[in-house]
């Protein structure tokens, strides 16, 4: 008999499934943060000291006590005694008090007593007794500006003070946050460790992509496309190979690799038959089991969505299309929630639909679409237009050729040429 | 005496950059298709036999003759003789002639004499003689709906066809593709080999991260956000290191990082000494030497763009803020073109801003921001707000809490709360 499913929208098939799974557990370990990039942080980092420690200045300049220089302008300069010159890296061995200041440059250790920098350009050095004033011992400098107390200066404490929090676990170690660990000395860090997805593909017709099809076989894409999309969402994928459709033998690797590892995806082989055994197999391995069998969205309705004993157990449709798609849409969450990651937004950009697209309601499409420069001409963004590749949805090679896909809600009955659409880039 | 710069606007900066570089050149190699994750391809590949090799239905259901249905109904059934079950993953013993039909699974591969597939709920199977389907050995199916020819399959080539250009040189690495070659028995690729980037910290002030400043000096963060760009974007970054502000031992440290690598960046100490040093230090390098001397950016001003014999060397501010954000403008873009890789869209979000920013008209700003859902409610895309961080741009945790940097092009002179802006993520 057909078997008909009662369709989940996506949305809430995803909430379901996530609400399922315990909070975080994976474990962390140690890595050093110089090569923590992509990264999850398992701890939250506390500034062990202040950024910068010293007052230091933004420009090059000359050091002052900001008082000194009130009212000071190009017709009525102010006039202080230059002591020396700070050197980089160095504290200075001088301090400065009224009437004085020090030559300083941009990234240098405030004097004691100096409380501002006047920028270079506001300023004019003149030697004493006719001589130079690098020439000379002590020379004046004529400041042209005021400044406040504190201008042109970090204080001590600006980037971070002490104790502060700076950066909550979950954070994702990006460029940024490793230079900021780095400038704190903070050489190595708790990582979460990387989810391990286990990859099981079925179908009695799919061999491995090394070996040359008999007429009616096809290679397995499922198990390598699912293993980069893991990957690149942060997790560490595990293939356990093709099973035919028999019940015990996928029932056996499929256990297995739930206990090896920390989620399990399973594509079925496409026929109703193999993908009604891969809800049995879900079932049989933990409870609750399957939690939804059925998906309202296109491609992907058949997707089956369980947990077992605590693991993400996911069924993804045989079709390479439907199976990633439904991959970005199920298994990159249960990615995101295994490592703890702190919630961020999907990279999209904004683009005018080239064509009408139409829609079933009640059911979300994903369509994969090409991003080209826009023949309407510069509009939001960068001016783009995207252009569906239409195909049936089982061809790997609209995906290949797409930049990203098109989401049509389940509350439209379509698009419109030449509306702003959201494109998700894959 | 003050250094005064001409400033370039940043697009016309980088263009003028990118011209300097000749055509990618840079190596590839044989890899894995299974590994070749964010890889760039160094070959184009054509379809080596097409895809699917053979007639494949994609649903369940019924290989008929599409003329067989034609005029079928609820009310008046096609009556046709049901010859078999087509095995997966083999070719069909049989042949479909007038009048017959054989039961198929999707994937499944259509018999001879089959055009299309009456999907299993449009039909309804009587056994002939009392006995069910299954148990007689020949029974008739009852069709109640007319297929076209050629309707519920995929044909031979449908995919690609056999010869067909099917991924162009410069072509990213994604799932996608990774799916696409493994689906056609394509194990490895050429790539292009990463491109190496050398990275040289300068300044009396710098010393290395992993030891403790004294009063003034600093820790080295540039080499470590650089590298980790670097690296993100494709690249591989080589640390040469930190110099002290003395020309000839700089001028040697960069010569050699030029002979090993494909590009080169300085990131000056920040006082205008040693930034004029780096400059020099390009001059000495090769043809034409320094291309731009400033770039009408914040953060950013004092960015150095030069060319020697052919590879890029770019001078970027010794504060880490300008220096990363730099990075993104001007490093990223020299090495996707070392890539070869095709032009792609940059990832961003839209989002509405919670503040007026101003700016100063002929310079592009680049400020970062913290993305939270928005509470003006959902507008276009997700529905979130960026909340510009303020702060000295050269506080580096400024970046390590931003999701992202909101440009404001020259020719503003700032922009509004509640404005929707485009937001390129970090």
């Amino acid at each position: 008999m057909p078997e008909f499913l009662t369709l989940l929208p996506p949305d809430e098939a995803r909430a379901l499934l996530l609400s399922h799974l315990p909070q975080p557990t994976t474990d962390s370990e140690s890595i050093d943060v110089i090569s923590s990039l992509d990264r999850v942080l398992a701890e939250e980092i506390i500034a062990p000291h202040p950024l910068p420690e010293f007052q230091r200045t933004t420009v090059d300049g000359y050091a002052v006590r900001a008082r000194d220089t009130f009212g000071a302008s190009d017709s009525l300069p102010a006039y202080l005694t230059l002591l020396g010159e700070v050197p980089m890296g160095n504290a200075p061995s001088f301090q400065i008090d009224a009437g004085q200041c020090a030559s300083i440059h941009t990234g240098g250790m405030l004097p004691n007593g100096a409380d501002a920098v006047v920028m270079l350009e506001y300023t004019q050095a003149i030697a004493s007794s006719g001589l130079r004033p690098e020439e000379s011992g002590k020379s004046e400098i004529e400041i042209f500006r005021a400044v406040a107390d504190g201008e042109n200066v970090i204080r001590v404490g600006e980037d971070v003070a002490q104790g502060q929090l700076i950066l909550p676990k979950g954070s994702p170690m990006r460029p940024a946050e490793i230079g900021g660990l780095l400038a704190l000395g903070i050489m190595s860090i708790r990582a979460v460790k990387k989810p391990r997805v286990g990859l099981i593909s079925t179908g009695d017709e799919v061999i491995d992509p090394s070996q040359s099809p008999r007429p009616g076989q096809v290679r397995d894409v499922n198990s390598y496309t699912l293993s980069a999309l893991v990957e690149k969402s942060g997790g560490e994928a595990k293939r356990y190979g093709i099973f035919a459709d028999q019940f015990e033998a996928l029932k056996d690797a499929a256990a297995k690799a739930l206990s090896d590892c920390d989620a399990v995806i399973i594509t079925a082989g496409s026929s109703a038959s193999t993908r009604d055994m891969t809800a049995d197999v879900i079932r049989s391995l933990g409870e609750p089991g399957v939690l939804v069998h059925g998906i309202n969205t296109r491609p992907g309705k058949p997707t089956i969505l369980g947990v077992c004993d605590g693991k993400a157990v996911i069924g993804l449709p045989g079709n390479p299309v439907s199976a990633l798609v439904n991959g970005y849409l199920f298994v990159v969450p249960v990615i995101e929630k295994l490592l703890g990651a702190l919630p961020k937004p999907k990279a999209t950009v904004m683009a005018k639909l080239t064509v009408n697209l139409s829609s079933q309601a009640g059911r979300e499409d994903w369509w994969p679409v090409k991003l080209a420069p826009s023949p309407f001409g510069r509009g939001q963004g960068e001016g783009l237009s995207a252009e569906p590749i239409f195909g049936k949805s089982n061809l790997i090679f609209t995906l290949a050729s797409a930049d990203g896909l098109l989401r049509i809600p389940p509350d439209a009955t379509g698009l419109s040429a030449g509306e702003m659409v959201e494109v998700v880039l894959i």
